[in-house]
This record gives structure tokens, sequence and C-alpha cells, in this order.
């Protein structure tokens, strides 16, 4: 469990992340109007990097669901409120605001059909939040997208057929990501490859593979699209996001190139536009700070209430994130504002820039 | 101080490699004859990555020495023998051997003009070493290049000047790296860029300017070669060399890129070449993998008895790399091996083919 620095409190909530114990990383305990609860982390899932090896993983056939390009957040009813965690088990002010104004009732609903301790997963995405900002044509500016259901059981929690999860989560007009079809085994490397050759060309990210029933564990691919492009948006920022996307995601390209079986000239555009993506975003960067500029991602939040903004940036400033405020006003109902989170890319190459030496070696 | 696991003999030697302590990573305590040494860790040298700051590095002008591409050896006399040390602060027995053979005497009648516990270092290259094999013209097979002194004095070491140096080492027969000239500050940058054009395509890897008092800590710099060719020579191996090397040498290609002011047409050649660098070695030795091979080194070595081909077989096994002799023969006085050193890269890649899962995420 988390030191007192970890105790966060959103409005009625207290809550300990704890990223030990037997529940897995990002698992809380929440407390609220003398409930409490245990949500445990959302489960990591392998991912394939040969899709050949699809009907070794699920010899009895597989549902194939969109995996969005969003952040996964939890949710689940705490003393007759609805909590949504995101997958570091953090209760973010802005996620809570704005998810209980748009789905709170409908979620606490459905949740309220199943064992208390229930509690249902899915990926917010849109250009209106402060982490991931993919523009969706079904979701631009936010959503949410259910792709699990775990049920309370004696012992622990079981998660939902496939099917019997769609069908909840429409009945209570809540969306859920996209089912993209059911294959037999040996259909279903052809047909995922078809998804993913057609999904990066869309520019979506890629499928989470699941038995229908969740009798085996679900495993994830994602398309060269997500692969290079994670890279092209990390490199903007190589101190911050960079270093760490660049190595995990060659190797899927890796493979990918190697199951593709790509002729020499096919290869060298993958090479070119991987290499394109390294280099480009992080010197176009590193010319900004030369000319004096500071880093920084900008973004567009809208608030129900003024204490819900007052809320989340106490909440970045407790997490140590820099987010300035730049404008806000009020539209309708809501309070919006354009915010800037700054990177810590800058420092580094400001004093690169100055000394003219790598911390690296 | 290491456990007694990390004490080696290497005939008469007993030593133990230390990374903690006052005398820096790779530093060791040798013992021989009741003669008592320390030789401290080779210090690490900073990296420029912008030429136009060496003017601030080096403001009363610069000696300027081709930094080779081989592995650091420093030498010091204990117990009346010389003892060859490699950067980790090891005896490796194939080094000590063949430079014993080659230029024992001579280093020692150098130190011997010096005080008591005086030390040199230089770097071993060619193709006959267990380590870095880069055929140099003017050292194809195996040789000793000086670069630094480091005279004994009350409290601990000082560096010989750079002309003095080169001086001592032509007397005794010992080579030097080269010294590529002594610039003012002012025209350095532009001096040293046009070194390092010439050495990118003569496939040199950089150098090394050093104050020619050595009143100012030395530093270095490479080119696009040797960044870029470290990346291509260690993706043959991506979860050996490959992984370490990428991050640091793309932050020094960005800052190069970001100096030369490459066009947009420029930049593209540079990031297929980055591009493939990363990809192709890649994509070649996982299709060996996936065929039923092992990815390994060769190399040949040239040992001066047998007994030291076998004291060098006990050192890798020590050290838990796993050396293979295919072939032994005898020429002249020489015992000649052909060696394989394997790869660890060849157990992840054969378990991701087999379960088609990254162990990365």
């Amino acid at each position: 469990m988390k030191s007192e620095r970890g105790i966060m409190k959103y409005k009625d909530f207290i809550y300990y992340p704890f990223k030990k114990g037997g529940f897995g990383k990002g698992s809380v305990i929440i407390y609220h109007n003398d409930d409490v609860k245990i949500v445990p982390g959302y489960p990591s899932i392998k991912r394939l990097v040969l899709l050949s090896k699809v009907p070794e993983h699920f010899p009895e056939g597989v549902s194939v669901e969109e995996k969005m390009n969003g952040y996964n957040v939890r949710a689940m009813i705490v003393g007759g409120d609805v909590a949504f965690i995101t997958r570091g088990g953090y209760l973010c002010p802005y996620t809570n605001a704005r998810l209980n104004t748009l789905y709170g009732e409908k979620v606490k609903a459905l949740l309220e059909e199943l064992p208390p301790g229930s509690f249902l997963a899915g990926e917010v995405v849109g250009v209106e939040n402060p982490y991931v900002r993919v523009k969706y044509p079904e979701a631009p500016y936010f959503d949410y997208f259910i792709f699990d259901i775990f049920v309370k059981t004696e012992d622990g929690w079981r998660q939902m057929p496939v099917e019997e999860r769609h069908e909840i989560v429409k009945r209570h007009g809540l969306r859920s990501v996209r089912l993209l079809g059911t294959f037999e085994s040996s259909e279903a490397p052809l047909k995922i490859k078809e998804i993913i050759d057609r999904f990066d060309k869309e520019g979506r990210e890629g499928v989470v593979m699941k038995d229908p029933e969740y009798k085996r564990s679900p495993a994830k691919y994602t398309g060269s699209y997500t692969n290079i492009g994670d890279i092209r948006e990390g490199m903007r920022y190589p101190f911050d996001e960079g270093k760490d996307y660049l190595f995990p995601r060659i190797v899927r390209e890796i493979f990918k190139v190697y199951e593709e079986g790509l002729s020499d000239k096919e290869l060298e555009r993958r090479a070119l536009e991987l290499g394109m993506a390294i280099l480009k975003p992080a010197v176009e960067s590193l010319k900004e700070v030369a000319q004096g500029e500071t880093l920084f991602e900008r973004f567009v939040l809208r608030f129900p209430h003024e204490e819900d903004l007052e809320e989340y940036l106490n909440y970045t400033r407790s997490l140590g994130v820099k987010v300035i405020v730049e404008e806000k006003w009020e539209e309708g109902e809501w309070i919006v504002v354009k915010a800037k989170k700054f990177k810590n890319t800058s420092n580094v190459y400001r004093s690169m820039l100055k000394s003219g030496q790598t911390p690296l070696d």
C-alpha cells in the first residue's frame, strides 16, 4: 500500500492506490459512506506479434473486438455512487466528473443488476481529455466504450462472456467497443490480418482477441499504424515518452516485417517511415526549444462545475504534473478550459543545447 | 569490493575488481609477488553532441586525437610484470597473453621511467580479439594504440600532456592513437567537422578532444557512421546489444541533424539509413532463428601457449559467456583458434516464435 502521500480525495471518496498485494498493479481500496470496496487492477493483456499463432492461443475460436486508443477506466459502485478508476489506480477528477455526467446513472443501473463488487472496464476516447487524444468519427470529443465486465463471485471476479456483455451494455444505453466478428481458429489469422490492414489505413489502433466465453486469456495485436505512430507521437518528447516507446514497438515491427515477408522495396518503405518517425518530430521539437520555446501538449477539457476543475488541478499538482489553464469560458452548462501540459524534454534539451553535452553517453 | 566469486587468477596475478569506492568503475586491486597495486577505473569521458560548443569546453585550444573502435585496456607494472586490465576491471587472459607477447617489454620499459604506480591506457583494435572487431588498415589483426598515460603523484595520478605522451610512446617503440591536430578554440568546430566528415567516409569512429596540458576534462564526439553503424551491428542481436544501443545513439543523431541543418531530402536519407539499420539486421537474424539456427559471433584468436587458451576459456565461463572453439591449429609459434560466442537473442527470438508473444508488451 502506498504511503500517506498516495491518499487522494475526490469529493466523497477516499482511496488508496496500492501496487503490491494480491490484486495487481492499479488496484485500489475505496471508502465512501462507510462502504469499503476493493477494485482489482485491470489485468495486463498479453500481446501477440505473430498472427499465425492465434489458433494456438484460441483453439476453440475467437471473438475479435476493436482496441481503441484512449485510456482504460474501470467503474464500480461504492457507497451508492459510481467511482471511475484509471489504469494506474487513480480517481482522476476530470474523468469522474465527465463520465458521471455522461453515463453515471446508466453505469449504476447496469452494475446494480450484478452482484455488489462487480465492475466494468472501458476506454475513454476522443480529443477532450488530458491523456490520450485521438479523434474517432464515432467519438470526436469524449466518450466511453466498454470492453469488459467483471462479475463478482465468491472468491473473486469472472469476466462476462462477450455476447452477453454486448447485450447488457446495449440494453442500458451504454456503448461497447466494436465486436468485429467471432471466427473459427483456422480462419482467424487471415480475418484479423484483413481487419489490421483496414485499420492501418483508417488510422485505428488494433484488436483484442478473446475466447467468446473467456475460458482463455485475451491477447492484443496492433498494426504498423500504431507501432510507428506511437513512436512518431512519442519522439516529439524523446525524454518523456520517446525513450520508452522505442524498443517494444520496434520489436513488434520486426516481427510484423518478418511475418509479412516484405520485399526489399517494401522493407525500405517501412524503414523510411520508422526512421522519419524517430528523427523528424525530435529534431522539430529540438528546434523549437533552441528558439526559446517550451514544449507542451495543448488540450481542451470540459467540466460540469467549477469545483471539478479545481479538483482536477489539485490532482495534477499532487502527481507532480505541470498543467496550466490558458483560457476558460462557459458554454451552456459547461466550464470549458484550454490547458497546457509541460514536458520534461524541454529541460533536458535546454541543458544539452547549453552544454553541447549528452546526459546519456 | 566484489565477493569471492569476483576473484580471478591469471597466472601469477590475483586481482579483485571493485565497483564501489573512491577509484571508480573498473578499478582493481592486483597482487603479484607481494606487490599490491591499485589501478583506478578509466575515467568516463563526457560526450559532446554539438561541435559548436567545443570552444566553451576548450577555450585555450584543443588537441584532437582519433577515437579508435576497439576496447580500452590499461597497463601497470605489478610485481615486476605488466598487467593489462580491461575497462570493466578484468584481466582477460587473451588480452594479457597477446599484449605481453607483442609489447610487454616495451610497456614495462616505458612505465619504469615513471614513478611506480603509473599506468597507461590504450585501445586494442583489429579483428583478432573477442570483443570489438574492426579492421583498420594500420592494424588489421591485433594492435594497441596508447591514448593516455597516468603518472603517479603523491595523492593520485596526473595525465601526461599530449605532446609529451606522444614523444615517450614513440621513443619506446609503441604506437599512439593519431594526433589529428591542435587547434585554436575558434577554429576547432570547423576543423573537427572536417575530420568527422572524412572519418564518416572512411568508416572511422570519431575523435577525443583534449586540452593539450590536460587542464580541462576531455570530451568525445562521434559521427553518423558510428552512431548508426553501432545500431546496425547491435540490431543483429536486439535483445543483447540492440536495445541498449538504440536510444543514446538516436539522441546523438537528433543533435547532429539539428546542428547540420539538414534539408528535408537529406533528413529522409538519414532516416532511411537509420530505419534500415534498425529493421534489416533484426529481421535477418530473426529469419535465421526461424530456420533453426542459433545466433553467434565468429572470430579468430591467436594464443602464444596452449595454457593461455585454457585460461581464456575458463575466464569466459566464469563470466557466464558461452564461447566454443570450432577449429584449432598451429601457425608457427601460435595456437590459432576459430571461436563462436553465443547470443541471448536466439533464446528470446525462439520463445517469441514459439508463442507468437512478446515479453515486452
